[in-house]
């Protein structure tokens, strides 16, 4: 157990895995036996070389779950033998924002797999405050979810959603099929869900969404119009990434709505945006970063059956796929969607 | 159809019919053919001649549905044949709060039933300002009840609730447990429900309520704390009216939290509050009265599957039994619900 | 009287007065005899042919003040004598929003200009609802000015400043100066103005801004976090209308800070923005539209003292002198702020 | 230096110094020189020996300024010769609020003086972290006042003040006129000062308020509604903890308005509320404890001149005559406002 391997991507569409020698575990560090770890849009930015925050080599893999098999000499909070998810954000704790609550703007912030430790192997050492404990009924598959349904969830509190606001959801990727859950779980009355690919949003469909538009068929600013009697949306999130989306989430709102953006851009310096949109309709763009504090509401919204995990998963793999899984992210044909490794 | 009878309370437990002469239709007036009316709670006040703020004799029944079957000349929205329910406000749209869009807060503000025109009638007429439709799947016994749902769904949106938020629900009456309803569809994690009643607390349970407490068994501050880990609930609504309950929902608040008050006191001068809670916890009371845009957003929780309105119909009756509704609603070995008048 | 000139701009650079006849009063309607009417930067717009809007030909005006000398037949909050600024939107009263109080997003707004009746006349006529009182203390000069104040206090309402927020200023024309003074009423620390015209930094200084950027001389977003501690600032506002300074608005925010947006793009479909800043600082851009509401509360900061309008009077003409009003506004030379015709 | 005294308050209405030694630094602790030291009416409640929330003997004092003579080994904000003003909280920095930055509602708050620590001493000894330091033209005595300050800021921001508020405030004494001036910083319209004495008024007067009532002479709830055209005020605070004003800083309230509850109750258990307000005129009631990121905003307003501190010291004395201060504070006559006790 002192030497295990963990993986990083070492150039554009290349897996390798560095052994890596077990630290001690300092005062508040659990050791985690990995038992899930599943695939970002992130880890696939960095795959595919194109992550437009970090460079290559890095580490890779930051939703994980599993077992808590040793504790350091201060651990008070938690147990050996429970079964958590990992939060993997670093934060200082004494910054402007850290010490107001904000850690996910942490002047010094940084994550697990940036700093060296992937998600990707079968150990992994944090401090207890950054787990969270699964109950009996969420499998460790699913409780690696529980980092992105955070991201979704962080987002639609920053959209603050009221009961009954109609939204509209650009993509239907996994961030997006977790917005969809946790848009509803709000009380949101109609939703719309926008992708260009028929899998996705047959997904969506299976999630309880009433209106699936493929922007490949029909305009979703025109469509959205027509069904809500010309007002447009309260709400929209822009989970893809791309200058037409972005322009087609704030022309759906209605005057005074809220766009939630969490997609990073590929290519951000080129991004022309119907800038009068904003005086005219009152509009308004929210950016929505990582999570704070959204763990423990992602986890509520489980534990109430308003958000399911498992129709995201796609596939399942052991470890030593890691790289074919990878490649069935990038084949369309795949009708991929969350795919999870297994340890 | 040119007369016909409409219910009065005309003395402490005496329920009149009086006939009335059918008005002719001002410009946006629409005429509707009543087919359900339920009894509120204040139809109770007033039927045992205690209501707070009204004296008898007074017209009772203000949670209606119907058909509409005549239009007056200038109507535009509103067609014959619609299937609707009323939002039973009289507001005079030319005060501070009404330019505002505040119009539950109107400085004339009049309800129909203290205007002279009750729920217990055959024919009813508005302005097609105050009625909502009603999708097929919605009956009309189900519709009469959109009324006392959308003062629990205004009294949600005055608590701010977010996902993941804890709540706890004084009260399992008729709003009591349409609280609970769009509490959960507001995504709240746990909810606590507490009664005296047993059987109401049963609906509470198979509305997916996981905490009932009965108060007469054991003190629901004291088991709120136990399983909130000491902390408390974020949000509270008081939905009794009485000195007990009022404590109690400031007490089981959570430091920071805010408790809704919707119940109205039958002997508010008498109510001793433990005001110091206030400072030592930063607590909030906040009142919510009525409702203001609230009948559409009960409508999208209905139409999302969020809400049920029919497991809180206990009894149906004619209109010619509605004194026996009375009697039913105050026997407590009846274990009523909400009772619907057929017509 | 019956007769009397209303100006134009007919072509780019062209002023010309055209003969109106007075319409009889409305039920509600005043009359009012212009006394002054000041010249707004969509005046200029216009006058340049570079409205992104509204084409030409245009009546211009619509900050204006005045005394009451006749009135319809149903006025009742509005005396002959009464001395008013006028608040120049047309709203139907009838839609969605209007009934929710949000009249500026009316979805068939007009305004007085743009139905055909300018400012730069002798007489105006207007419902009683949009006329505003001013007390003895402010002169018809400054009244002409509380529609601009009314802009920048709606910007500052939709920013929620709070107090002890610092903010950023881009643009010290009119709306930035009211601007300066309505976030310095609102409670906010430290307050930096940003513009490329010394004269304009001047008049800003006189107005208690302590941090007066000149853009030509340095960079302000480079000054703006040296002065908060690398932080940047809680709220910012891009009251220009060109690439640079909305990058600039954006890129001084605080993390987790609110750009407002209120100017118009003469170029709006080539404006590139910094798209990733979102995400990456949680940062938020909200369009600001006209007022709603904004007069009284513009009425109460003069009253109070804490803002001024008499500081932003550079110059008072004649109504004869319209045309050269204008191009003292378009020469550098002239350091023109406000300019106010006088009747 | 070694040895130095400290007052407490032994019995009811009796002051006395204990002997103290000097702890040594711990890390980030600084050792400060005390220059000023305010009573609270926190410290008048225990010489009274009827504080609400705590029993003899206890120390006394915690408006501390002064000047920082020596640091502890890993102090990195603060040098000596700083001129500082105490936050004088003690927080535990693990429990749920404190993690949020919530720190007013930690699970385990304590006070400097409630730990043995109080103000009325040569010496004091806290945390880096709570140190504010003040600009040369804030004096010592004008420094011990920003802990008051800082109360009244809190409230405020708990009131969601908006620009153009109307304000009432009851109770003018220290933490009143406080309020007083960080309600008109925030941008409020009218603001009306209640109180029994004249000399308060007086000093409200000098302050800016427009409306000072004095309730002995007038009912203020008549005055209100008749000076704010039967409406009311958009925000109330009870700075007094008595039945009476409770009741009228709910009376006064516009409907929908706030009141934020300031003051302790000596004689919390037989407060009654008239509790139908609530929902009647949909009010709130909000408590408003101590500071949070308070100390910082206090010092911004004073900065900008938006608050005066020096007004509002009526007397000043040395140290051995603590006793007498505290009986000037009960004595009517003395007609004084905060006492500061200079070293």
């Amino acid at each position: 157990m002192n030497e295990y391997p963990m993986a990083f991507v070492t150039a554009p569409g290349r897996v390798e895995f560095k052994n890596r020698t077990l630290p001690p575990l300092k005062d508040d560090d659990v050791l985690i036996k990995v038992k899930a770890s599943s695939i970002c849009g992130g880890d696939i930015h960095l795959y595919k070389g194109k992550h437009p925050l970090a460079s290559l080599p890095m580490a890779i893999g930051h939703e994980v779950s599993g077992e808590v098999i040793e504790l350091g000499p201060a651990v008070s909070k938690i147990a050996v033998g429970d079964r958590v998810a990992v939060e993997p954000v670093i934060v200082c704790r004494r910054c402007y924002f850290c010490l107001r609550g904000e850690y996910h703007l942490c002047q010094n912030i940084g994550y697990q797999y940036s700093s060296g430790q992937g998600g990707f192997t079968p150990y992994f050492v944090v401090s207890e405050d950054w787990v969270h404990c699964l109950p009996d009924f969420i499998s460790y598959e699913e409780g690696a979810l529980l980092e992105p349904l955070a991201v979704a969830v962080h987002a639609v509190r920053k959209a603050q959603i009221e009961p009954g606001h109609y939204a509209a959801i650009f993509g239907a990727g996994g961030i997006g099929l977790f917005l969809l859950q946790a848009v509803k779980a709000a009380g949101s009355g109609e939703v719309f869900i926008v992708d260009l690919l028929e899998h996705r949003l047959k997904t969506a469909t299976s999630l309880g969404a009433r209106f699936t538009l493929n922007a490949a068929q029909e305009d979703p600013v025109e469509r959205i119009f027509k069904e809500t009697q010309g007002l447009g949306v309260d709400r929209s999130f822009e989970a893809v990434g791309l200058e037409k989306t972005l322009q087609q989430s704030a022309q759906s709102l209605k005057k005074g709505g809220i766009c939630v953006l969490i997609g990073l851009f590929e290519d951000p310096l080129k991004v022309i945006f119907p800038v009068n949109l904003f005086v005219q309709r009152e509009i308004q763009i929210r950016g929505s970063r990582g999570y704070c504090w959204d763990f423990q509401v992602a986890l509520e919204l489980v534990k109430n059956g308003q958000v399911k995990l498992k129709p995201l998963i796609s596939h399942q793999l052991p470890l030593q796929d890691l790289s074919r899984a990878f490649e069935i992210l990038l084949d369309p044909k795949s009708q991929a969607n969350k795919v999870v490794i297994q340890l």
